[in-house]
């Protein structure tokens, strides 16, 4: 049930909000942190930032920026998800963007799992929201990997 | 109340659906159609495009995906609406993504006029609804007024 999934999904995104103030932008500082400290091999991606620690994430402009688009994006997942055309329309976008960066297709998936790691570190998840956390991987995954083929992008 | 608002907003977008089927990139089509036909001096944001007829959009592949990039802006903006703060964090995105067109600011608010009055073509709208699509460009625009502000660029 998409709508369940939502709820819960939103429900545990209260812990990781956006805005302007610093404990935001701190939410967002703190996934990359999370993110470039547990797979440092993933900072490939990041142009300029391949040797970034923890520390380095914490005092740059950039990683401010991209925290807050990032958990924006994860936001705007679980405020869709009720409405599936929407959220698959959100996804094929979101491929879209990310095509320039070349990414190993494999990692859509797995984003979801080190984002409810990240999520871990902020609040407690009970397993019910863990599996919804993953049913809302898999549906991202599969228009992911479906767009990337008729796009035909590498996919898995 | 923004619940209510958001409520009525998304009701109204049942209308213009997003996705991947004719239909649905048919109605990302007639928003610039409507759009050029009835504001042709905005056409000069679109480079390229400044002299677009109808029937160019109708043609044009770029603006069969630009109308999905439009329609699907705003069904974000009807889903995250009873989010707050959600949605002004979208906001400010949509505004950072538009720095590199140097808009004028005022056409933030008059977005909203011209995005109710294409509906109108798709479906009645009630004044109730009129109404909340009203609210939410207010709310829209104070926020991008405000972002554009702290940005240090051009607002009103």
């Amino acid at each position: 049930m998409s709508v369940e999934v939502a709820r819960l999904c939103k429900a545990s995104m209260e812990s990781a909000k956006v805005g302007t103030e610093e404990d935001k932008l701190q939410n967002g500082r703190d996934f990359y942190k999370f993110f470039f400290t547990n797979f440092p091999d993933l900072r490939v991606y990041f142009k300029g930032a391949e040797k970034f620690t923890a520390d380095d994430v914490q005092k740059s402009e950039r990683f401010e920026k991209q925290g807050q688009r990032l958990l924006l994006a994860v936001h705007i997942l679980a405020e869709t998800y009720a409405n599936q055309e929407v959220f698959k329309a959100y996804v094929r976008e979101t491929i879209n963007r990310h095509r320039v960066y070349k990414m190993d297709p494999s990692l859509w998936l797995a984003f979801f799992t080190v984002f409810t790691m990240y999520l871990e570190t902020k609040t407690k998840l009970d397993e019910e929201t863990k599996k919804a956390w993953a049913e809302m991987g898999k549906v991202f995954n599969e228009e992911a990997q479906t767009h990337l083929k008729n796009s035909n992008l590498p996919h898995v």
